[in-house]
């Protein structure tokens, strides 16, 4: 059963957290795509292998839940396996410890195969022991929302640019989480924390293209955005935020 | 003599490099900086001891000369020593070789050590052991050059945001460096390879400053730059191209 788990550990970067010496939510979601990443390349249908047969991963979902984001230099250990595959898609879990072993966050993905020309979907069960991974085990979180269009204001508008574009020769995934974490002055992040944020990556993003981000505030500290590309929907997004303590609030 | 020069490795990870699977200039220049970080801590002189005495380092100029860039998964090498310091700057220097250990690189850096609310210099020579640090030993490049306004044209126009904060809440150093390595359209990173990049590092940029970036096209695949905020120079910037190679050529 163990062998379906496994545990990575990584020390938070100077270069990966904010103004707060907390780490960034795209740079968190970079630790769990490299976890991600090396567990797939240990497993056996990694990037590099897939690549080989002219095909990627491609993440569709993803849901995070973080009790409070590391601070740099501490040591996290993020654990992963995956929890079930069928033939169009396959969901990952992550469970996030700090350096004493203490759970504090869970996430949950989900991931398409596709074929790097056609960029159509691919039959997951051609992949030779994907199904040997399947662990069934959930993580006690939500699984990442179905979100819909947010008819939000526009609040950012630019044209993608060198720095945007990964070797996929598209929009990396932490620059949508980038772009979302930006709609928010730092006085949001000195008095508010990030309880649980997902994404649905709906169409990618490409160099040059004209890039607008809307913005919808909503009730009880949730946020959505939707990041549109040339008038089409690329990712919706939903932030829940809380006052980060009671004790804070007598500060103020 | 050896006790003055010091080495440090890193592997070249998927989140720093570009679409053609090498690192950017901001990720190489993060390393150098980090490395800086290392050694001076090492020395006894790092920000974390400055900041206890309300203290920081300030980059002012740097310069880089690189054959190539590393690729993704590389291990290089950086090794670094202070060349000499004065009561208003000392100057870094750095040595960058392959997993081979063959020189691909040397850069040269000023800094200054400024009081964290005042933002003036403050003396060197009050800082304990620096000046046995010393070691005169040079780098075969050319030193951080003074760069002169440029007078281009306005390339790019925003606002700071999130995530272009650091922990010392101003733009950080990075960030300068991939504002104006987005500039440039990825295929003039398909033919071309940076050669030199000199920085001049002026005045600080806080969040939400209006910033504007100006370029001029120059002669030799010379290119500056000058990056505004609320309409003062902030920083200069000037990155020699040379084409990739002659078979690159005879292939077009």
């Amino acid at each position: 059963m163990n062998s379906l788990r496994k545990k990575y550990k990584f020390e938070i970067s100077p270069q990966t957290v904010d103004f707060n010496y907390q780490i960034t939510l795209a740079s968190l979601t970079d630790l769990l795509l490299t976890t991600a990443g090396y567990n797939a390349e240990e497993n056996g249908f990694g990037m590099r292998k897939l690549n080989e047969k002219g095909l990627s991963w491609v993440l569709l979902r993803l849901a995070i839940e973080i009790e409070k984001r590391p601070f740099q230099y501490e040591t996290i250990e993020i654990e992963t396996w995956i929890e079930s595959v069928n033939r169009v898609s396959t969901s990952r879990n992550f469970c996030i410890r700090n350096n004493e072993g203490r759970v504090i966050g869970y996430a949950t993905s989900n991931w398409a195969m596709i074929d790097n020309v056609s960029r159509r979907a691919q039959d997951l069960f051609t992949l030779d022991n994907i199904r040997a991974f399947e662990s069934q085990q959930t993580v006690p979180i939500e699984k990442p929302k179905k979100l819909d269009s947010c008819n939000g204001e526009q609040i950012d508008q630019f044209k993608t640019k060198y720095s945007h574009i990964d070797i996929n020769r598209h929009v990396n995934t932490m620059r949508y989480i980038e772009w979302v974490s930006n709609c928010f002055s730092l006085e949001h992040y000195e008095t508010k924390k990030i309880k649980r944020a997902d994404f649905n990556f709906m169409s990618e993003i490409l160099f040059g293209d004209e890039v607008t981000i809307h913005f919808l505030n909503g009730v009880d500290n949730t946020y959505q955005f939707e990041i549109f590309h040339n008038g089409k929907t690329s990712c919706r997004a939903k932030l829940v935020f809380e006052e980060k303590s009671i004790n804070a609030h007598h500060l103020c």
